[in-house]
């Protein structure tokens, strides 16, 4: 298991956190998400998953959830 | 058919403006939504319904959606 936190940009409400938690929760490994909401800053997103994901497709996860990036 | 322009503040995000949307729309009557969304201001939420709506049920459902309120 591997765990990383990420600060992501571009969350402004609950319903941003939602969004993000589940775009990554089904990335292929992921098996925790959890939010640190600084709504309209920097975020903090903590994904935990069985193998190191590349920055690549948290990126792009982000950004199918939502207009969000990693900072 | 009535059409009425609320003043609603709280929202931030795409999200938000979904989720009053949706939540506007189940009202009994309500046939068109449309919410011109100024993030983190007062944004106008457009309702179109057959009947008159009682500003007590505009408030509980922007409530619902989120912690929306007529400003």
């Amino acid at each position: 298991m591997t765990t990383n936190t990420y600060a992501v940009t571009g969350m402004t409400c609950g319903h941003c956190a939602s969004a993000v938690t589940s775009e990554l929760r089904s990335l292929d490994g992921v098996t925790d998400v959890t939010v640190d909401l600084v709504a309209g800053g920097t975020s903090s997103v903590t994904v935990t998953s069985t193998q190191r994901l590349d920055q690549s497709q948290v990126s792009a996860a982000l950004d199918e959830a939502g207009d969000y990036q990693l900072a």
